[in-house]
């Protein structure tokens, strides 16, 4: 009987259930709301609920290897429990494995989401031609996880992948974990809609405060529209995105070698407008990237998103590929891979 | 019969040769100049018949394991081919692992100079009770090596470990990799001396400029010695080395979470008087350490330098231990594990 898993993005928004059999096809997707409001056991139930409909839909042809469920928040891996989780309030410090185990009587694998995003990629996206792989996810924050030999790469205390904590500009904006001048000041949603601000306030930026006034949702997606219509202002703030993360990403590159980096979540559909200050950073800050750059920053990957023969010796940046079903797909291969 | 190997330091000064034991024993360290000036050709033949004395004095004793040569340059790990070495004239390009191998009949594995640092103070120095370390070398320049799960991380092409070129100021100091602000433009020797010969230039150093004047060789241990005297410039000088080594820090520890972090190479010695700076920066810039760092930030090895029991889920930031012994014991573990 071939084998198949259960994959769930356990999301502040959304909560989503997916039976994926052994070569990562989708066989069936469930998209549930978050009802965070109503507290844990009643989130845990109704994921549950859904898990024993797939359990039970596809158990007869299949055998269930277990349940991955990537959780926005930081894992204690040997115990299971859930340290810190500040989307969802109230979770924090339970035993969150132990506890969704008992309701199902199976094996249950709880990963972070950003890290269960990166192995994603690995397995089914972007990054499935490479062994050694990290990905950026930039949404409201900037995340970010690593697979090593194709495995997750938890570092000491499951911490490992905060690139959006690195710091680019040591003098620069405070950030809310205590240090200035993050990635994540510069490269997530939030900060560029606070670089918008800051350019409408200082009066040199017409375009944008047009766009604001008018549009009470003024949203990182408004500013990318502005810039690819050609709005300087809005231009200038995905320069500073793209700075950001060409800046972190030739610190990686010098540091671990990687063969790819992986740039995902809802802020990476501005690719456009920031990723050539991506390449122009990483040519002048990375001389690992310059000795294994290919000859256009994107002839790693064809039109096929395969990585051609000399891919595995070149440093390839790209965009992810399985969009907001990375992390339910890496989600799904935790207990494919562990057994 | 126990096992032993041949571990050589071959560096742009000195030619270091010695016979280890499985333990970790030193037996035998032979020292000579090298003569690079005389070729390539030369200095391979006084090793090989360094290397050809030590294994017939311990051969009859003990099963020599092979050789291990740490070369200052970017080795072709499956070739065995020496890329890039400007430390060392004419060797670029070159099979060296195939020409020793052939000269001694023997199997010699080649490694950079910085891994076998690092490899080596996680086999008997500072790390040696951690799996997962990187080791940061501060000397002429900024050297680096990784170690993850007790096995030297090269990365893609072998080029892991390059720290001394992570940016930490963007608009910093020119580097001659290309880059601006790099690590090792503020924390190798060259770049105290350079900041010592700035501040004198500004006029507001006269204790620089006094030694300066005196002492023609004017180093950066001399400028040490002003700092731990009191001087403020002086001083100043190793706050910046000490920030620029933080803030890389910071990032590593953010984006890999290692239970450990190494500092050696000659420049290291100033321990003193750069480390708080260190350990400041990294309160402040990394929410990873802020997690994990022991009470005291030297509390994770004792007086005996090994790690307390709580020292295996703490962020340790320390001295190296062996010297300039590291890479040599190093280069000697290499055909002991490999086999």
């Amino acid at each position: 009987m071939p084998n198949f898993s259960i994959g769930v993005d356990l999301g502040g928004t959304n909560l989503r259930i997916a039976a994926v059999n052994q070569q990562g096809d989708l066989m069936e997707k469930v998209t549930l709301g978050t009802r965070v409001a109503l507290g844990k056991d009643h989130v845990i139930g109704e994921m549950c609920d859904a898990i024993r409909v797939l359990a039970a839909k596809y158990g007869s042809s299949f055998a269930l290897q277990g349940i991955g469920i990537g959780v926005p928040g930081i894992i204690d891996m040997k115990t299971g429990m859930l340290r810190e989780s500040p989307n969802l309030p109230g979770w924090a410090e339970t035993p969150v494995r132990a506890e969704i185990e008992r309701l199902l009587g199976t094996r249950v694998i709880l990963e972070n989401d950003a890290n269960v995003a990166a192995l994603g990629e690995k397995w089914l996206g972007a990054a499935r031609d490479v062994d050694d792989m990290a990905m950026l996810t930039l949404g409201t924050g900037v995340g970010g996880g690593i697979v090593l030999q194709g495995r997750i790469w938890h570092g000491m205390t499951g911490m490992a992948g905060e690139f959006g904590h690195m710091t680019v500009e040591p003098e620069g904006p405070q950030c809310g974990c205590g240090n200035r001048g993050c990635v994540e000041q510069y490269a997530s949603a939030t900060a560029v809609v606070r670089m918008a601000k800051e350019a409408i306030a200082s009066g040199r930026a017409p375009g944008l405060a047009k766009a604001a006034s008018s549009d009470p949702e003024f949203s990182s997606k408004a500013i990318y529209n502005l810039a690819i219509q050609g709005d300087a202002e809005a231009k200038k703030i995905f320069g500073r995105v793209g700075r950001a993360l060409g800046i972190c990403i030739a610190n990686l590159v010098n540091a671990f070698n990687l063969n790819m980096y992986v740039i995902g979540g809802g802020a990476s559909s501005a690719w456009e407008a920031f990723s050539p200050f991506i390449f122009q950073e990483l040519r002048q800050r990375s001389l690992v990237y310059a000795a294994t750059a290919p000859a256009s920053p994107l002839s790693g990957g064809g039109a096929s998103g395969r990585l051609g023969p000399e891919g595995s010796t070149k440093t390839i940046i790209t965009l992810a590929l399985l969009g907001s079903d990375a992390g339910l797909y890496g989600a799904a291969q935790l207990p494919l891979t562990s057994n």
